[in-house]
C-alpha cells in the first residue's frame, strides 16, 4: 500500500521572493504591471529566439536573488526546465550560476513541480534555500511545436497562446508568509485527445485528477481556499475541468482561476482559446498570487499546473497526449493548527 | 553560505531491486549477460522507433517491479526521464502504470538523478518505495541529434554510440544491500566544448567538478572505493578525467570505470570512442553494479553519471555545450559506523 500523494509539509517552509519577467504582449495585458521586468525585444538584444528564451530565466533568477537579498552562491539547490527540447532554455539560462542543478521536466506543470521539490527539500533539511525557475517563449515555441513564424499559420479556435514570461522563486525555512503547506504530486492522465491544437482538453483531466485527489487526502474542499489556481487550461480546458467536478457535486467554478485566462486581453489580445507555456503558469505565480498571498489579499490558493506530456515526433506518429497536475497549497497562515495525522511524513 | 552539495543520507536506503534491458547490439557484447531482457527488434513489435524506446522503459519498470515482488501502486514516486525531446520515452512508456510521476531531464546523468532523488525522498520518508527509470535508443537519438539512418553519415572517431537499452531500480528504507550512503547534487559545467561529436570531452569537466566535491564535502579519497564510476564519457573523456584528477595529485585512474567502455567490444563493435545514452550508464548500474554490490563482490562504488545539456537547435546555432554529473555512493555496508559530523543533513 503506498503513501498519500499528498505531502503535508511540517515545517511550512516559505517563499520568501519571487519575480516575474514578460514580454511586450504580456506587458499590454491586464496583468502587465505585475511583471518585475518587460523586454519589448523578443530576442531580448541576443541573436535567435532561443537566446531571448535563456535571458528570460536568467532575469527571472537574477530579479529573484535580488529582491531576496541573497547571491547566487547562497542558493543549495535549483530546480529549472522548459518546453525547448533538452529544457535548453533552462540549461543555457542558468549554466552562468554555478548553483547546485537539478533538471525537471513537467512541461508547463514545471513551476508547481519546481515550487514542490523546492519545498519538500527545504521541509527535510536538504537546503536552506532551494530556488525554482522557468520560462516559455512565443516564438520558440511556435516553431518547435507548430509552424514557423514565418509560414503565417492560421490558428484554430481552442489553440492558445504561448506566453513570452518566466519566474523563479526562493523557498526557505518558515519565515514570513506565504507558507507552503502542503503538496500532491500528480499522475499522468491520458483521455485520449490527440488534438495539439487543443491542450486545455487533455491536460484538464489531469488537474481534475490532482485536485481530487489532494481533497480526498486532506479531507478540504474548495471552500477552504480563496482561489484554486490552474496553469493555462484556457477556455476550453476550465470549462472542462468545473463540469468535472460538477459530476462530482463539487463546485469549483466559483474559486477557480486559470493563469491562461488572466494573462491577456481576449477583446483585444487575439488569442483564442487563452495563454499557456510554462511561463503562464510561472509569472502569475511569481508576479501576482505569491505577492498577494505575502500581502495577505489572499490567504490560501492550490496551484495546479499542468503540462501536456507530448512532443511534436509521437504527436505526428498518431498517439494522443498524456498530460499530468502537481498542486501545492500555499497559505498566508503557517500551520500551527494543523493535525499531526494528517502528516504523509515519518518522523526523521 | 549555503550547504554541501553533498547529502549524507543518515537512514541509508536500500536499493532493493534493478533491472537492465537491451537490444541486440547490446547482447552481443562483453557485458551482454548482465541484462533481464533482450530486444532483437529495434521497433520492439512497435510501428516507430520511438514506441521502441517507450518499450524499453515499460520494460525495465515491469521486470524491476517483478523482481521486488511489487505492483506499480506499491509506488509512491517515480522519477524518469530521456534524451527524446520532451522526454516522451519516458511519458508514453510510463503513462499506463499511473503511479505519482516527477519528469526529470540530466540527458545521460538520469540515472544519476533519479537515483539520487529516489534516495532522498525515502530518507525523508516522503515516499516508502521510489523508483527510478531511464532509457535510450541508437535509431531515435541517432535522428534526431545527428542524422536520419538511411543517410548512412560517416561517424567521427571521438564519436560515440547510443546505447539501445534501459534501466529502472526501486528504493526503499534500509533492509539489504545496497545502501545509499551519499550524493551531491552536480553544477552545469561549460569549458567551452562546441563538438556535439565529442561529448566526452564536454562532460569529463563535470565529472572532474562532482566527484572532487564529493571528495571535499567528505574527506574521502579514491582508495575508499572499489570503483569510480562514470556514465558515458567514452575513450576521450575518461582520458580527460583522469588526467584532471592527476592535476591535482589524485590518482583516479586505477578504479575508473565507465559505462561507456564496459558496454561493447572495441574490437568487434565499431562504436568508436564507446557507449553513450541515459541507458549505457542506466543498464550498466542496473544489470551489472547494482547486483554485484548486493552480492558483496564489490563494497564500494561512487556512480556519477554525466549529461550534455545541449540540444541540436542551439548547437547548430553555433553553442557551446555545458554539462552535469550527479554522483550516488552505493555500498555493501551500512553507515552504522558513520560520523555524525559529516551529516549535511538538519536534525528534523
Amino acid at each position: 500500500m503506498s503513501l498519500k500523494a499528498t505531502k503535508i509539509l511540517k515545517h511550512t517552509p516559505s517563499v520568501i521572493a519571487s519575480a516575474a519577467v514578460g514580454g511586450k504582449k504580456e506587458h499590454e495585458g491586464p496583468m502587465g504591471d505585475y511583471f518585475d521586468k518587460i523586454n519589448d525585444d523578443p530576442y531580448f538584444s541576443g541573436d535567435t529566439f532561443e537566446q531571448g528564451e535563456c535571458q528570460l530565466q536568467k532575469q527571472s533568477v537574477l530579479h529573484t536573488l535580488n529582491k531576496a537579498g541573497l547571491e547566487a552562491t547562497d542558493i543549495d539547490v535549483l530546480f529549472g526546465g522548459d518546453l525547448l527540447n533538452q529544457c535548453t532554455g533552462t540549461t543555457y539560462g542558468v549554466r552562468s550560476f554555478e548553483m547546485p542543478f537539478l533538471g525537471i521536466y513537467g512541461a508547463c506543470s514545471t513551476m508547481a513541480e519546481g515550487l514542490l521539490m523546492s519545498s519538500l527539500f527545504v521541509n527535510a533539511g536538504y537546503a536552506d534555500k532551494a530556488m525554482a525557475v522557468t520560462s516559455s517563449h512565443f516564438c520558440t515555441a511556435e516553431r518547435q511545436y507548430r509552424f514557423p513564424l514565418n509560414y503565417g499559420g492560421q490558428r484554430t479556435p481552442t489553440s492558445q497562446w504561448t506566453a513570452t514570461a518566466g519566474g523563479a522563486l526562493v523557498v526557505s525555512a518558515k519565515e514570513n508568509p506565504p507558507y507552503v503547506r502542503a503538496c500532491t504530486i500528480g499522475k499522468i492522465v491520458d483521455m485520449g485527445v490527440t488534438d495539439a491544437n487543443n491542450m486545455g482538453a487533455a491536460m484538464a483531466p489531469a488537474a481534475y485528477s490532482t485536485i481530487k485527489e489532494f481533497f480526498e487526502d486532506t479531507g478540504m474542499s474548495p471552500e477552504d481556499f480563496d482561489f484554486i489556481v490552474t496553469g493555462d487550461l484556457g477556455k476550453v480546458g476550465s470549462r472542462i475541468l468545473c463540469e468535472l467536478f460538477e459530476r462530482d457535486g463539487i463546485n469549483i467554478r466559483d474559486r477557480h482561476k486559470d493563469c491562461g485566462l488572466m494573462l491577456y486581453s481576449f477583446d483585444e489580445q487575439d488569442v483564442h482559446a487563452g495563454g499557456s507555456g510554462c511561463g503562464c503558469a510561472g509569472s502569475m505565480l511569481c508576479g501576482y498570487f505569491i505577492p498577494q498571498l505575502r500581502a495577505g489579499a489572499i490567504r490560501n490558493i492550490l496551484f495546479a499546473a499542468t503540462g501536456a506530456l507530448l512532443s511534436p515526433t509521437v504527436n505526428q506518429q498518431g498517439e494522443t497526449i498524456p498530460s499530468i497536475s502537481h498542486l501545492v497549497w500555499l497559505s498566508h497562515e503557517t500551520a500551527d493548527d494543523l493535525s499531526d495525522t494528517n502528516s504523509a511524513e515519518k518522523e526523521n
